[in-house]
This record gives C-alpha cells, structure tokens and sequence, in this order.
C-alpha cells in the first residue's frame, strides 16, 4: 500500500473515530463531585494528585489539602502551594511516617485529628476539591474507623466537592464507593540501580 | 493483646523498619538525570508528569514541556504554567489528536518538529527536565522513528537531565532504557456512569 492510500485509508478510519467518539461524549452528561482513589505500588499517587490539586486551581477552584502522613520531603511541591495561598489551604496533620514518630498512640490522634479537619473542608462549602493525601495509610493501620469513613464520604460529601485520596494499598469498601480509581503499577524503579532520591523526582 | 502491648510492639517493630530503610537509603548514591515512563490505560500519566514539572519548579528547575499531541483541553495546567514562564517553557507542537485532525501527513509533520524541538530542549544545557508529554502516542503510530528516539536518549541525553515520556502503549525499547516506568491501571472510571469531562478532573 503506498503513501497515498494510507493517508486516505487514515483519513477515513479517524473520520468514523471522531464520529464515534463525539457519540460517546454526547451520551455523558452527569456533572458531579468525583471521588477519586489513586493507590498502587507504583510512582505518582500523590504526584497525580498534586497535579489535579494545581490544575483545579489554574481554574480558579478553591482547594483544600490534608496531609495525613508528614514526613516526606516535601519542599518543591509546598513552594509552588505557597504561591497560591488565596486558592489552596493546606494543613499538615500527619507527625511523620510511623517508622519515623515510633509512637503509635501519637499517630492515632494524628490520624483522628487530620480525619476531623478533613470533613470539616468537606462540608465547608468552601472547597471544590479536597486531597486526602495519604489516608489509605492509616486507614491501613486501623487509626481511624473505615466504616466511618466510608459512610460520611458516601452520605456526606456534597454533590460538588471532589474528593481525591491516596496511597497504597485502598480498602475494598473505599473502592467500591469510589468513581475513579486508578491503581500506579511499578514496573522499574530507579532505586533498584542504586540511584538515590533526589530533587524533582522524590521530593 | 491491651492497647499498651500493642503500643509497645508497633514501637519496636518500626523502630525495626527504620533501621532497614535508612541502611537502604545510605546505599542509594548516585544521582543521576532519569529517563521516566508514564504509561497505561489509566487516568495520572500527563497528571502526575505535570506534578513532577511543578515540583521541580517548586524547587526552581527549569524546566522545558514539549506537547506532541494538542487537543486535550487543558486550560487549567497553561493558567498554571503561565504563572511560572520565567522556569518553565512549553511547546505546544502538535495538531490535536489523530481523530480531530484527520490527517496523517501534517500529523507526521507535526510529530517530527516536535521531536526535533525536544532533542534541542534535551541538550540545550538550559533545562534540568524536560517532559515530552505524549511521544508513546506518536511512537505507536510510527510518526517518528523509534529506534532513532531511543539511540537519542540512551547516548546523547545528558546525564543531569530528568526526561519524562507519556502515553499510553510505550513502547518496549523506550521501557528497556527507562530508569523509572509506572503503569497507571484503570480499576473504575466515571464515563462509565455516564459522568461528562469536568474541569479540574480532564481539563
């Protein structure tokens, strides 16, 4: 086949692409707060997140962060959060990872803590999206009640809001109540090469 | 097992964890420019890329964006990115995505002045990261030569440069020479109930 019929033969076959699609497209017209799960082994949870949080506010929108899990270095993606300080509200609950604090009684009321702050963003009526960064990990540990949690984001969470929350290993009842949940696979890791972490890329 | 057990064991065991993880790290040394892979069927690639480039901003990289598929709307990242021009210089090289264009050549064109705009970017000495958000597209479709891509970025990228690579379907010889690959996995997506393209979540 040469040049010529490939071209028309391309042309063609995005042609019906196009129409299909636009048919798809017209079929969705539900406008709603998400809740979205990004969880995974693999890189980029909290960075897609991060992500959302600074196109939401390239929009315009009011944001709001909790940060379940200090610890992580953090200082490049805070400088750039501090430039929008009209937009987005970050509070820093979390203590530090638990093999940091070592102190599991700390952690719970940390983990309470950040969990009362959250909802209260939530239901604030101030905020169109709010990150839940890292609360799979204590959901994880048991610090704070999953039961809980998914009846106030299933019954609770007003229809406008977004809701994004991350970290490895979600709950089952987290996914089942959720409308977008994308899981980060590793397929290779620079660590394994002994590479270190480093600025921009971890950090 | 009492509360006061369970306090006690969990101090020990990340106290563990914590000698573990920092002996690992101490043998984590080099620091090296990554070549990272976004790949999947799953919402996060271009996101998380974004966050990387606003972290890395944050810590007051330059950074370079070439945009080898136009089409997404994506009016909140630009309003963003705007606000940085004095780090960040974004090329926004393509058409629009094979189904709006329709046409092979010009697409063919356009991926190959995209191409010759990020091996500048890559070897200006000017950027310490460069993404070049959605080249796999334009790989799969054989607009740009592969095995010339991959020679490129194995032996001429320099080694204090981060290249990120997004799209879906990468390529395995890119995945080979990748210091850093995530899959993002689709587990539950919104179209699916009929939910419409919402700014902050698509755009």
């Amino acid at each position: 086949m040469d040049e010529i019929d490939l071209d028309a033969r391309h042309a063609e076959k995005m042609r019906k692409k196009k129409e299909a699609r636009d048919k798809i497209l017209a079929s969705k017209t539900i406008e709603k707060g998400l809740l979205i799960v990004h969880t995974g082994k693999g890189k980029g949870k909290s960075t897609a997140a991060f992500g959302m949080v600074m196109r939401g506010v390239g929009h315009g929108m009011k944001v709001g962060v909790v940060q379940f899990i200090k610890g992580r270095i953090e200082t490049g993606e805070k400088a750039v959060l501090d430039r929008f300080a009209d937009l987005v509200t970050v509070r820093r609950m979390g203590e530090g990872f638990t093999w940091e604090t070592q102190d599991r009684q700390r952690d719970i009321a940390a983990a309470k803590a950040a969990w009362e702050i959250a909802k209260e963003m939530i239901t604030s009526g101030e905020f169109r999206m709010v990150l839940l960064d890292e609360l799979n990990i204590v959901l994880r540990y048991d610090y704070i009640d999953l039961a809980e949690v998914v009846a106030f984001l299933r019954d609770e969470k007003p229809d406008d809001v977004h809701v994004i929350i991350t970290g490895r290993n979600a709950k089952d009842e987290l996914i089942e109540i959720a409308d977008l949940v994308t899981e980060m696979t590793q397929v290779k890791h620079p660590f394994r090469s002994g590479v270190k972490p480093q600025q921009g890329i971890e950090f």
